[in-house]
């Protein structure tokens, strides 16, 4: 298979474009770095990117932000950052990659444990989170040409755990090893319209 | 109680608006007519309402609008349609109306069954309403002076099976008497943070 890895070089992206490459045709986008550049919160960029790096079999995003603050002192514009970027990033990568992937092919976005799980100051990442798992259930009634999409929504990952743990008390961290099984699962199993909670609580 | 009902005057609205006069003061915000106007859509309409009514105890929100469209007809303006509406529209209620809220006082959202069971050309109102309900979960851990707030997502209410029950196969529809009791639950209840289901699948 041929795969597109945005946010291929980030702390998860690493692990699983290393999974993939031993079997499959990895291709990493990244916003900076990889072999294509790509800023997701701009729908030209993306074009760009599919434009550049022609059909693929699988896309799998791993990639987005959002603001974590405290909600009072969240303003609007705050909120934004996530539904312009972690949110329509990923909607516009399905919405205008749908052209480039080959029949039967996937989608695999990310989320995270927030969008149920929320701790402080995660209104905005926990929202947009939970946006994703809707929109992944309902664009998999209507995507065409056999192609699928699933999301893997994981807690607070073993390689993130010395800067993020201090924000998820009492959170167990899950193994790499786990977290890459949830890509491999959307992208070489047959499901669709999947939430792949990878969860520990 | 002073409840302050957003979109009072529409199809559950008006029941839920008949139901809590009487037992409380009931003033209702709505598009073009009701005691009070507002549009959600914009945060400096929803300043002026608050402003305008003064503080209150419970804020009900049925309003909120989103696209309905097939998935590869959306365009990337389409979907911020739901967002700026019934997304930022109902954070932004509580985002402003935490200061006008008595202690103790609560928020009700409404959003519904399309976030957990989407239907054909839903992808932007499922989107928004998932979003809203992990928006709810992690607002609640913040909201000070215990101040409430939780969401009613329900199926398709009994009111408005003519109009949309061919968008819906299927699906069961909700008699209003437990729709309202949705609303009574999270205004008269004690609980926050919930996910209000009344679903019959």
């Amino acid at each position: 298979m041929k795969i597109l890895i945005i946010g291929g070089n980030g702390t998860i992206g690493k692990k699983v474009s290393n999974h993939f490459s031993k079997k499959h045709e990895v291709l990493i986008a990244g916003r900076n770095s990889g072999d294509v550049t790509v800023d997701i919160a701009a729908s030209q960029s993306i074009e760009n990117m599919f434009e550049s790096v022609g059909n693929v079999d699988a896309v799998v995003c791993i990639a987005g932000e959002a603001k974590w603050a405290h909600f009072d002192s969240m303003t609007e514009e705050d909120f934004y950052i996530g539904l312009k970027n972690k949110l329509m990033g990923q909607v516009n990568l399905v919405r205008i990659g749908q052209k480039y992937l080959n029949s039967g092919g996937s989608f695999t976005l990310t989320t995270g444990i927030l969008a149920d799980h929320p701790v402080d100051m995660t209104t905005s990442p926990a929202m947009v989170n939970g946006a994703i798992h809707s929109f992944v259930k309902a664009v998999s009634l209507e995507l065409k040409d056999g192609i699928r999409i699933n999301v893997v929504s994981s807690g607070l990952v073993e390689d993130s755990v010395t800067k993020y743990e201090d924000y998820f008390p009492g959170h167990n961290p899950i193994p790499m090893k786990k977290v890459i099984n949830g890509y491999v699962k959307s992208v070489e199993g047959k499901g669709t319209g999947e939430v792949i909670r990878i969860y520990d609580t």
